[in-house]
This record gives C-alpha cells, sequence and structure tokens, in this order.
C-alpha cells in the first residue's frame, strides 16, 4: 500500500491562507500521513505553525504536519559541501523522512578538499540511494557518484553569481557527469530528489 | 558481487582501431561481462563485427560484444512515441540488457494519442523501474509519471526541429515535471538511464 | 460590425493617472465598449476603482469598466491545472468576456493526475476553442490538443522555478507540442490568447 | 464528421521506406483523404513517387498522396515576403489544401517595402484566416495583423544568418507583437500553421 | 572643433556625490558645453538639482546642466510607438539637443495601427538621421527604414514581457532588418542612439 | 536622385538560375547601376560570370555586374585586423564602392598589436565614416572609435571557435562598446554596414 | 610552508553570526594569518566590525581581520577603467595583499580613451602579474595583454545593462582575447583572480 | 630578451598556400625559433610538410617547424581524462615545448576514478603550473586544484553531446570552480592555455 506517503503543497505564489487549507484538506484526506509544504516564506510559516501548532517542523521553507513516520527503507544519504547548499539539502532530507525514508546527512565535503569526502567514502557506500546538492561548478555528484555503486540523484543549487547563472552552471555539469549512476532534477529541487529516490527506496520495501 | 555489469566504450570520436582496441580490453580483463560500445558509426560497427565476429550485436549505434546474462532483477520498461526516438530507447534496451536487466519495450504511446498509453498502463506498472524517452515537447514522462509509482528517468532527443534547439526543449520539459520521482538524464543518452536504472534495479538485487 | 470589442491598455510602467486616462479616452471613444487594462498593481487598480465606482471589475491584474456584452459566440474553455496559473488563466477569461465571449474556467486538471483531465473531456469538446494556460512543465496542452477537435492556444506561464528560466522551459514545451492545432502566445498573455480566440471565434459569428 | 482531413508523415529521420510504408498505412485506413509526408529528401520524394505514381504531388519537402478535396471553407491567404520564405509557405499551403481547405498565396510583400502590402490589402481582408511566414526580423506578422480582422498564425523561418539564430530572432518577435490576434507555431513549421488554421476554419464549417 | 560636443556621466551605480562631482568636473573642464548625467535615479536628479540650480533639465533619468547650444545640424528625428518607449527616445532627444542637434520627436506611431505611422511619411522624410525606439517585437525599425533614405539608428527598449527577455527580442529583430540602412544600439542605449547620430550629422555640419 | 544606388540580391537559398536572372532583371530595371549579389557560392559565382561576362567582378561571395561609379563621397574606411576578416571586410568595399562610396582597406591592424593601428590613426581620421570588422573578442570597434570623430559602424564576424558562439561574442562586445559613436549590424553583415555606410555618406553628398 | 595564504568566507547567503563565526575559526586556526570574509553587505561588515574591532579592514564588501604580511613576491598590478570596476578590482587588490602580495591599482585607464591607458605602459611593464577587471565591453585586457609580457588574469564584471547580460558580454570578450596570456575568472570574482595571481607569484617566491 | 618564444598561426580558414605562407616569414624573421600552425586540416599540414620537410612536427592540428629549443623553466603538468581530450592536452604541450617549456602528460585520470588521479598527485605536485582538459562535466580542474599549490590553467573542451552545447558545459563549471587558484580559456584553446602558462613560467626564468 501506499500508506505514509506524504502529500506536498507548493507554496510559491499561495497566499498563507491557501497553503493552511491545503494542508488542512491533506491532513483531514490522509490522517496518518505528513502534510508538508514546501518553499514557505516566514509569513506562510507562521501561518502554518499558527494553525497545527507543535507538531508542525519548520525549516529550510518547508513545513511538515503530522507526525513522523518510522523509518522502514534503505539508507539514503543526502550529501552536500558546506553551509550554502544546506537548506536544499535539508528540504530534501526532511520530505524524505516525511515519506518514511531513513536519511542521514554528510555536509562536510566539497571536491576542493578532497580529503574530507574520502574519509566519508565508507559511510557513503551504506547508502541505498545518494542525493548529491551542489552549487556552483556542481562537481560533487561526479565525483561521489565513481565512489558509490548506488543510484545518485543530483541536485543542482542557485547558490553562486555570475556564470553560475542561477543554477544553470551546476545543472550542466551533472547532466554532463562522466560517472554513470547520476540522473538530475531541476536546480534547488530537495523535494523532487526526494521523492524520487522514495521511489527508488519504495522499489526495495515493495519487494 | 559486481559481476554481470557491462563495461562500455564511448565510440565518438575514436577511430574504428581504438574502439575494437578498447573493447578488447574490456572482454580480456572481464571475460564475463558484455563489452559495450555506444555511438559507434558505420565504419566502427564493421571493424567490430570483423574483429570479433558472430557474437557482436549491433544496432542504433550500439555493439555490444560477448553473451547477454540471464536477467534477474525487477522489469525495466522503456517507454517511447514512435519511430524517430527509438534509437535512443533501444541504446538503453541493450545497454540495460547487457547489464543483466529484465527488459520491456513499449513504443507505440505518444501523449497526442492518450487511449494508446492509457492501454498500456496495466504494463507499465508490472515495471519496477521506467525509463521515458521522448523528443520534441517531451511531455511523455510527466504523463506516465503520474500512471506508475516506479521511478522514471527520462531521457530527452535531439529528435525535432527549430524551437527543439537539438533537445533543450524536452530536456526542460523534464527537468521541470510536475509530476514526483522523475529524473533526467543529458539528451539522447539512453546509456546513462540504463546504466541509473541498472543501479536502481540492483538497489533490490543486492538486497 | 467590430461593435462590442474591447479596447486594452497596457498599464506595466504606466502610472495610475496614465491608466485611468486612457481608460476614460476608451469609454469616451466607444461607450458601448468594455474598456480593459491589464497589469494592473494595486495602487492602478484602486485609482481605476476610485475613477470609475461600482461599474469596474477587479481581478488578477485586469480592471474593466464597463457593462460586459452578452455572450454571442461558441464557446471558449480556458483550462489550468491549478490554483497557479489561474492568474493567467483568469486573465484570459475576463478579457474574453469582455469582448463577448461565452467561456468556460477548467481549472482542476493537471497532467500528472490525468483522470481528473479524462473526466473533464465531455466537456472540453463542447468549446469551439481552448485556451490552455501551464506553467513548469507546459505539457497540458499536447494532452489537450490530443483530445479536442478544436483549436488550442497555449499560453505558457513564469510559474516554477530553476530551469523553468521565467516560463522559457513551458514556452519551448508547447511551440514543439507533437499534437496538431497548437498556436503559442507569449509568457503570461492571457490578454493576448482571448484576443487571438476572439478572432478565431469572430469567424464564426461574422459568418 | 472529420472526413476529409489528411493525416500526415513526419519524413524526416526516416528511410525512404519506412515513409513509403506509413503513407500506404494512411492510404488504407482513410482512402478518401490525402495521405501527407512533410520534410521529405530527394531520395524519399522518388521512393514516394515511385511508389504512388501520377498522383503524387511533391513539391518543397511535402509528398500528398490522393486526390485533393474539393475546397469547403473560408479562405485561408498564406502571405509571405519572398522567395526565400516560399518552400514552408507552400508547406502550408499544400497541407492546408490537402484537408480541403481554400487558400491564396500572397508572396510578393515584405516590410521593407510597405507599397506592395498595401496593395494586397483588400485581397488579405478577404480571408477568414491568415498564415504569414516570415524569416530575419520577422515583422510581417505584426503588421498584417494591424490589417486585417482574421486571426494570424505567425510561422517563424530559419532562413537568414548570425543573429537570426536559426529562427529564433523571427520567433521571439511574433511571440511579443503588439498587434493582438497573432498566434506562433514552431520554425518552419508550415505543416503546424496549416493544421492550427483547418481547426480554426473547421469550426466555422461545423457550425 | 569639437565645440558644443556635450560629455556625459553613467550614473549607476555612483552615488549621488559622484555624479554632482562628475558634472561639477565637466562643467569647469568645458564651460560652453552642457553636462550630462543618463540612468539617474530620485536621490541622484534631487542632488544635482540641488547643486546646479534652476539650470538643470531632469527627466527620464538624464541630468542635463548648462544652457543648451542652439541647433545648427540636419534633423534627427526619434520615432517610437507609445508612451512606454517614450523615457528611452526622450534620453535620446535630450542629449541629442544637449550636443547641438536639431531634433523632432514622432511618438505616435506603431506597426500595429499603420496609418499613423504612414500619416507622418513626409515629416520623417524630412530628418537627415532617424533614432526608432522600440521594444517588445522591435518591428518599427524595419518599417521605418522602408520609408525614408535617411540612416536609421535602432534602439530597443526592455518594455515588454516574457519572451521579450529583457530586450533581447528587439535587439535580435533590429540587427535582422531587412531593410537597409539600419544600425542598433544596445538595449534601452538612446545615449548610445544620440551620440553615433550627432557623429552621423556632425560629418554633414563639418563639410 | 537615387541615381547610382545598387540593388543587391541575398544569393543563400537560392538557384544559381534565380540568381543570374534576379541580376539580369535587376540590370534591366536600373542599367545605369552596379547590380550586386551577395553570399554567392561557387556555382553561383559561375553562373553569374557565364551570364554577364567580363562585366563581373567577384570576390568573397560577392557578384557584381556593371560598371562601378565614380566615388563621389566622403571617404569610407573599411578597418579589420587580418586575414581571416577579410572576406567581410571585402563585402563591405565592393557593396560600397558599388554605390558610388570612396573607400580605403585598412587590414592589418588589431588590439593585441597596438602600434599598428597607432601608426594608422592619421589615416582613419581623414575617413567620414569608418566600417571596423572584428570577430573573437571583437574589441578593435571600441579602440577604433575612441580614435576618430566619424560614426563607427561595427560588423561583428562569424571567426573564432568555442566560446565565439558564431559571432555572439563579438556582437556582444561591440553592443556594448565603452566608446560612443559605435553602431552595430548583424554577424557577417558586410553588405548591411555598406548599406548603412552609403545612407551616412548621402546625407553629405544630398546636401 | 604555506603561512602567510589568508583564508577567506563566502558570505553571501550566510547570517552575519555564520560569518563572524567563521572568521573567529580561521584565526583561531591560523593566528599569524589574516582572515577574509568577501562578499559581505552593511549588517555582516557591521557585526564583523564588532566582534574583531579596530583590526577590520572593511571595503567593497571585503572584510579582513589580522595584520596584513608584508609583501615579498614580485608586483601585481590591478587595472581598471573607472569607477565603476572599482569594488572588484578592490576586492582583487585586498584579497591579494591579505596573502602577502605587492600590489599596485591603475584605475584611470580605459580603452575609448588609449592615451591613459599609454601613458601607464612603463608601470605596467613593471608588474610581474596583471589582472585586469572591465565590464560592458570587456575589451581591456585585450589591449594590455598586448602591452606587457606578463600574465595577464581577466575579471569580467556585471556593471553595464541589456545587452551586458549580467557580465555575459565582456566574460565572452575575455574568453576569446586575441592577445595570447589571457587567462579568465568568473564574472565579479575578484577574490579567485587574486587567489590565482597569488599562486602564480607564489611560483617565483617558491623557487 | 623574447628569444624562444615561437609565433603561432591560426590556421583555420586559411588556404594551405596562406599557412605555409605565414610559417615561412616566421621562420624569416625569427630563424631562432619554433614557427607553429595550430587547427590545420589534413590538407595544410601535408602542405606544411612538403614545404619544410623533416623538420616538422605535425600531430593534433599542430604544425611545428624549426628545432625545438632545450627546456629551461619549471615543470608544465598537462593532465587530462582520456583519450577523447588528448588532442587538445597535445596542442597545449606542443605549443609548450615549441616554446622552450618542460612538460609532462598525465592522461590517464578522470574524476569518475579518483584512485587514479590520487596514485599522480604526487608527480602533479612537481609541476610549477598545470594545464587541465576536460569535457563533458569539466569536473577534472575543481578537483586537481584541491590537490596542488599551483596555478591550474583549465581548458573546456568540445568533447560531449547534448548539454554539453559544445563544450559550454564545462567552461560554465571551469568558471565556478570552487577551488582557488583556476583560470580559464576559451574552449579546445591549448594553444592559448600554454602561452599563458608559459607567461608564468616565464615569470620564474626571467627572476
Ligand atoms: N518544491 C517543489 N518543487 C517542485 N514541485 C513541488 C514542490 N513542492 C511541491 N511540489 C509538487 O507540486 C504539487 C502541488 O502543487 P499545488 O497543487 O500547486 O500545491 C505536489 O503534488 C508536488 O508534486
Ligand atoms: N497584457 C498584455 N500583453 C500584451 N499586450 C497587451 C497587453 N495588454 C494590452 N496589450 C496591448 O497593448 C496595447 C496598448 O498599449 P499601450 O498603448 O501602451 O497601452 C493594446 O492595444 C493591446 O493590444
Ligand atoms: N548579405 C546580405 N545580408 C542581409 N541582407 C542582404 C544581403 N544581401 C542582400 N540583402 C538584402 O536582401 C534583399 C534581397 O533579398 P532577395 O529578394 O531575397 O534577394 C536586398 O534588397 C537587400 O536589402
Ligand atoms: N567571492 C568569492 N568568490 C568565489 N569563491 C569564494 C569567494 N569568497 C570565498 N570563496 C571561496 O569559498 C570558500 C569558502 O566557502 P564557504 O565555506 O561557504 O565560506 C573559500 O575557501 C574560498 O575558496
Ligand atoms: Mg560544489
Ligand atoms: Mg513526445
Ligand atoms: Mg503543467
Ligand atoms: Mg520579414
Ligand atoms: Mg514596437
Ligand atoms: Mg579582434
Ligand atoms: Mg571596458
Ligand atoms: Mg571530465
Amino acid at each position: 500500500a501506499r500508506t505514509g506517503t506524504a502529500e506536498a503543497v507548493y507554496a510559491a505564489g499561495k497566499t498563507p491562507e491557501q497553503v493552511v487549507g491545503a494542508l488542512a484538506a491533506l491532513r483531514e484526506a490522509h490522517p496518518g500521513r505528513v502534510a508538508v509544504a514546501t518553499r514557505c516564506d516566514d509569513a506562510c510559516s507562521a501561518a502554518v505553525r499558527e494553525a497545527f501548532g507543535a507538531d508542525v517542523l519548520v525549516e529550510s521553507g518547508v513545513c511538515a504536519v503530522g507526525d513522523f513516520p518510522d523509518a522502514e527503507t534503505g539508507l539514503l544519504a543526502v550529501v552536500c559541501a558546506g553551509t550554502s547548499d544546506l537548506p536544499v539539502a535539508r528540504e530534501a532530507q526532511i520530505v524524505a523522512r516525511a515519506n518514511g525514508i531513513d536519511t542521514r546527512l554528510v555536509a562536510d565535503v566539497g571536491v576542493a578538499g578532497l580529503h574530507r569526502l574520502l574519509d566519508k567514502v565508507g559511510e557513503l557506500r551504506e547508502a541505498a540511494c545518494v542525493i548529491v546538492v551542489a552549487g556552483m561548478d556542481g562537481a560533487l555528484p561526479s565525483v561521489v557518484a565513481g565512489l558509490v555503486a548506488a543510484p545518485v540523484v543530483a541536485v543542482p543549487t542557485s547558490v553562486g553569481y555570475g556564470a553560475a547563472f542561477g543554477g544553470l552552471a551546476p545543472l550542466l555539469t551533472m547532466l554532463n557527469s562522466c560517472s554513470p549512476g547520476v540522473t538530475v532534477v531541476n536546480i534547488d529541487n530537495g523535494f523532487g530528489a526526494a521523492m524520487a529516490a522514495a521511489r527508488m527506496l519504495g522499489m526495495k520495501a515493495a519487494s
């Protein structure tokens, strides 16, 4: 069954009232699932907190309403280089956890300081699926995919300036990755990476 | 173990001799695996056939040398709309089969004639992973991902003209898919889609 | 005669006074027609309301001054997936109605949930012309045009982020539509879609 | 009924045998309709002629097999500036005629010599629908749409060089047309313009 | 001699103090010339007015300090379609007048309403040089250059939205103009158009 | 009168017969003028030579039929850096001469070797109008416009590779020139530069 | 040893507290080095000043904490045209000085007024490495590299408007430079230019 | 003195005769230096060989005429991932050697197989300057620059397909490198990388 799969509201361009309403509808339809809204601004998050109280996890633009299910899947590693890409990585991690996925964040690795990444290889190889979040040159997924055998979902971010062109640069890098096993989602789309990972890990759970 | 995983040569920009040499080296290093070259032109394919004889499968720019392993994974569906996208879909399918994956090609479906796609929904839902190949508007993966629960790997193709801009149009469509579960690879990259699917399906096999 | 055709002011980059003045001039020149301004911000809308009073319809950036004519044409369906694209769909619908066109809004359909769209096919086939508004992947017009025989005017929207590139992604999708009968207008140009539909439906009225 | 509507084969990237086969299938399925293939090269056209004999109209990359139906619709004007854009204009005209549409080609008008266009205004106003084909600056549809009340379908062409960027320049021009009533199809897509016009003119015929 | 040629300050990204200082330096170096600053915001304009008093002409982002020279050149026509493009047209006109050029603004003409343009042809033909300012489709320079024998300097503007891409659309239109005699400057660069026109008209004055 | 102004045929995409026919028509209509075709390939040039005999000047893709008029204008300097940009510079020069303009080619100057350019400053200052042709970085017009008082028509060329993007790089450079007096034409458009210069120089001749 | 090399924090998208924390950590780890943060806004700079007191150099978005080392390298010249590009040039200069590099700023030179640049040639030739910062047409590095024998690091800036496309125009200009010895960094990346120059000059110091 | 510095001819778009002539002129002007032509096709290379005989090194589009000078500089490492990028790496290496630079090619390293790169770190750290050539994702320079202290000149190549966009993808990757010390040259510009490295290494030689 699909029990436990979180539904999501895309809050950008919606009023706080609309987001609260959509979350309430999701909660009513599926009381056992976490209802999630992504890309919430401060006003929206405040309204959600006000409406749903202590139950709400608010972070990195995500509001998650409801008790998180126990994790019953293989491990999902969410990897990024540092603080700038963290909000996108956290969006992915929270959405994944809301879907009952076991996650681990590995956030201190970047291609400019390879040894820190190499120190984590053992940890990365424990994961059944890896999400790699990277801005600027977007080189991290290529390197990670060369070190693990799991599928790698690459998330380019809009972190950077100039010729990063709002995330176009790491997007192209990732689409051209020389390492097999890399697939790509939209710029800053931690949500989409988590949903794809959930489907991949669900294959296993279902078997 | 990683037994059965095919190695691949990227033949574009290599001489026939270089491709034959690279395939021979792969065969020697891993006698039990299929050695694959992608993006072979006619001269290259002829040289491979001449070098390796009846063993070689030659189609859609792929040369595959060696006995295909028995399929031991969940089903991979490879979906496209029609004859134009077939070479890319076939590249994906052959590479997948060379990696021991059970595949099925669904090639008569396009969003302009929805009923043909709807007729295949049952078949698509049997798959543990779906590759969707589409050019021009690239709308097919969004529709398919709304109909199945498996992960969808979307492959944009360079089929089309004018504002298709060599595959940019379907690439952007797929990156912006409204349906959760879609990840994307490079334009015309059937090979990469198959390798990513192999990792996804291998998660199950490994468990 | 062209009686009943609304004139329109493009309010972006005009002062509220300039917009009010332009609307007043239109009303004076054509007392029997609705005078419309598009892309009004709040200050502009307030000024128009203040100047013209209860007569004014203000919504989705449109200010429409004057009594709406009775609809005397074939039906125009305005279709979109959800709340994000609604303002553009509403711009199209209001401008169409101001031109004496019979319209129906179909706003709960998206390609990720095909069954909701299929439930509306009967309704869509009643229309003599269909405007389809879509952002992100912009896949909806291709699917709709495969289901109806009427001309489809596709309006890409700037809804989305990252590789949506401000509406470029759905614009390209629509220009490359595999379904015959689709023509395209500028990103977010509900006004232009309505004016083109008015010409199409006017062909019938004129005959 | 939809009797008289031609089906079309997109010949680019197909072998002559595949195109002949597809046309034969169309003829068998709908003996009363014209079967059309677009974007045929010389080898393909020769094969079609060989297969279907004297019945075939071959021009501007189009092969049309079958007796053209009598025109029963309002007039479609197909307008372009000169010899360079003629193949695209002719593709549109032949496809339209194969669909039973009454067409007239107006090919000696360009915005650089406005008087020639103004001489044709009377003729253009007789049309119930106008297709305007233009490359380079793509300015012609804006001017024509200001002179007629019918819907204008604009077709950018890849004629030009340098900053024409393969038709991108006239495509953008047309999408930004200041004249209401203009909708746009893909670069060089005479076929799509004709199919959209057929739907527009069919609205009238059907009523 | 170069007497009468105005010097100009590019105010964008400068503090009001820097702009006032630069204008003062120009005035001191060339007391007989008008000192001009372009792209001034309100704070900058206020500071200039405060510093130089009643002498200053402030409009459309231009501050002009000093007595305007008598016009001694052939006529420069500055042409645009309407109110949206007026600030750029006025920038061109003021800078030209500050350089001693005789100018006339023709601002009620647009390609969507050709008759208003045709009514002005006599006036336009009196000009020795024509600047044409246009946004959105940017079609106006092509049409004007077909009606006059003088050189046409085309100025694309950032007026528009969506596929106007900040002025890219009219820029490409103008670079691809089918009418001989058109040259192009940067988007919104009324200043540059005026300086180029000054050189063209100066050729005559110098002879 | 406009006697002496050459007419031009754009030969790209025309058959040799069509070009010969168009030139013959021009010659008949205006026996006293040079008839010019640009962008002729070898087959086209051969056909023109065959048709018009010894009269024809064939070079850099230009065929010019008829006796060149005496030059009666101010001097036009055509400047480029070296052999790669020469064909475009020669297209400009021949078209200008065919229009009765006095021209001088200055072809040994490039910004990487500034002294050679500085050696020519005297010569450049004799010109009433300057065309500057440059590919790759396109820096030459900015430098030249800082050295002369005449109007500078900048022609970007498609010479270069990689990030030259077919002439886009020098096109953008020229549009952003910091030196006043620069206007720009399409990539490789020597013809257009010459026609614009003819209008500029004609202002003087006409006075 | 690498003593004296400054570490840098990228402040964009970090809170003031995060930046202060990162600088404190750098200071603690390397008490002898200058700790630098780039791209600080006012709030961030104020927090850094508050935390570290009189030691802090704050300018052009850079905060540098610690005593600057004595310069022990060859001379680095930092060149730009004027006030608009100064912040980027200053970022480069401060970061270089924080790394113990001897620097000289040459800020009054631009290609439109070549003589000012030529006056500085002697000074420029004293440098062992040259950073050239330029926006708009980005022509300055090409000219400078033709005048000196040292390596030239070119920094495009986002100064400009319209077809400058946020620095894309000078970036392309610089990548296509006809003068040997030019390498390029990201738009506005004074930091990166300084770090590259430090490596180049360190080669000498190390020998 | 500048003795030993090779001069270079850009052969693309020149006739074999022009290239031979240019090389002969270089040899006559500087008998002690190697004369180099880059981007020679087969016909051009054959003509050079025929003209200059056994002296000529012909490879990867480079023709080098004259005795190579002894290497007197620090070591230049030229790094790439494999056979596809080799021609560009070899262009860089040959041009460098022709300029008297000591070079070493490291060609078996790619980010997908990190261990091979790590095996070479010792070797790479011996270099005073490193050129890194990479196509597709262009990730290699970021990784290398994190492992060495020398300046890294990154050369994107046009190797790849689809979203590599002719080298745009690795170009953007390299411009956005997170590792300090990376500067970038044009796509496929091995020549330019070598000339820049020569200037960097010459700083040391000159000291
Ligand atoms: N951050 C996100 N990026 C992309 N899609 C999202 C995001 N958050 C939610 N969605 C999708 O948007 C759909 C909801 O859209 P809406 O009905 O407009 O709230 C959900 O079903 C998700 O598939
Ligand atoms: N939202 C819109 N998008 C594009 N064109 C518009 C829009 N609203 C009005 N227009 C057109 O702009 C013209 C008015 O422009 P203006 O004179 O500047 O108000 C009208 O005649 C319409 O054709
Ligand atoms: N190289 C060229 N680039 C742009 N326009 C050209 C060129 N050569 C000729 N033309 C223009 O194209 C027109 C002729 O087009 P056509 O009638 O197709 O031969 C002439 O009147 C010129 O204005
Ligand atoms: N202005 C800048 N542009 C690019 N990279 C920078 C800049 N400033 C600092 N960095 C780099 O970013 C790294 C620090 O990133 P972070 O850990 O996010 O502060 C430093 O090691 C620098 O290499
Ligand atoms: Mg990264
Ligand atoms: Mg499709
Ligand atoms: Mg949609
Ligand atoms: Mg045209
Ligand atoms: Mg206009
Ligand atoms: Mg140049
Ligand atoms: Mg500059
Ligand atoms: Mg690589």
